[in-house]
């Protein structure tokens, strides 16, 4: 996790190796229209310790369906602009189909599982978006961070 | 298509954009052993302007089928050690979905329709590979690159 600018090329050079022949990514990139509604933009917090171990349970739930897979998330907190990159997942395997199937699992499970909220900066006003998912934010109830790390 | 190193952020570059929040990347790199054999380096070559055709026409043919997409595909050609980078292609789209299948169909539709050819350097000997699907080069007949330009 960082609050900086994401180097793409960083993220896939930590699972290129000599026994894989093909890598999948998925980047997340900021949309500027969602519904009809306008992003300015968007700020991300996370629950950061969390947000760090479920990423890496995901790499170990995928290398584990997919032996031969490597992987590697980075995601960003902070403000983003639109067209900002706010994620990076990459799988790489000896061959392609393996690498679309645990690339696209494994995106399923960080929207799932990884305690990062996005909150829509819209022209019309802001909302805390609850997960990814895109679940409204009162789905968890009055939890913020702090009663999570309490 | 280039003799060069490939970037892959230049690449997934020419697909950001505000409409778009999902960019799909396929890269394929040099894998070191195939059913047991060492791969020493590769040497691609290709018969480019058709190569370059192709890459076109598969990029419109992605953006017909998925209006919403946009397609970006960079093949490198000469010699390529182990874990170069020899292909990279991007599709971004509004959802994730969309990239995901678009991206798996554009990769297919390259190694059908594009004509590069790749030379296996084993560490026990040379081979011709037809085409990137592994069909053997004699499938082509005595067809060189020569032979296609005239």
């Amino acid at each position: 996790m960082t609050e900086k600018f994401i180097s793409i090329e960083d993220v896939v050079h930590k699972v290129i190796r000599p026994e894989a022949g093909a890598i999948n990514t998925f980047i997340g990139t900021v949309r500027e229209l969602t519904d009809g509604k306008r992003t300015l933009y968007l700020t991300y917090e996370a629950y950061a310790s969390m947000a760090e171990k479920m990423m890496a349970r995901i790499g170990t739930e995928i290398e584990e369906k997919w032996p031969d897979a490597k992987v590697a998330i980075t995601h960003r907190v902070g403000r983003l602009e639109i067209s900002d990159v706010a994620v990076v997942l990459a799988v790489s395997t000896p061959h392609r189909a393996d690498a679309y199937e645990a690339s696209r699992y494994a995106i399923e499970r960080i929207k799932q599982m990884v305690p990062i909220w996005k909150k829509e900066h819209w022209d019309t006003g802001e909302e805390w978006i609850g997960n990814q998912q895109g679940t409204k934010a009162y789905a968890l109830g009055s939890k913020t961070k702090e009663d999570l790390h309490g």
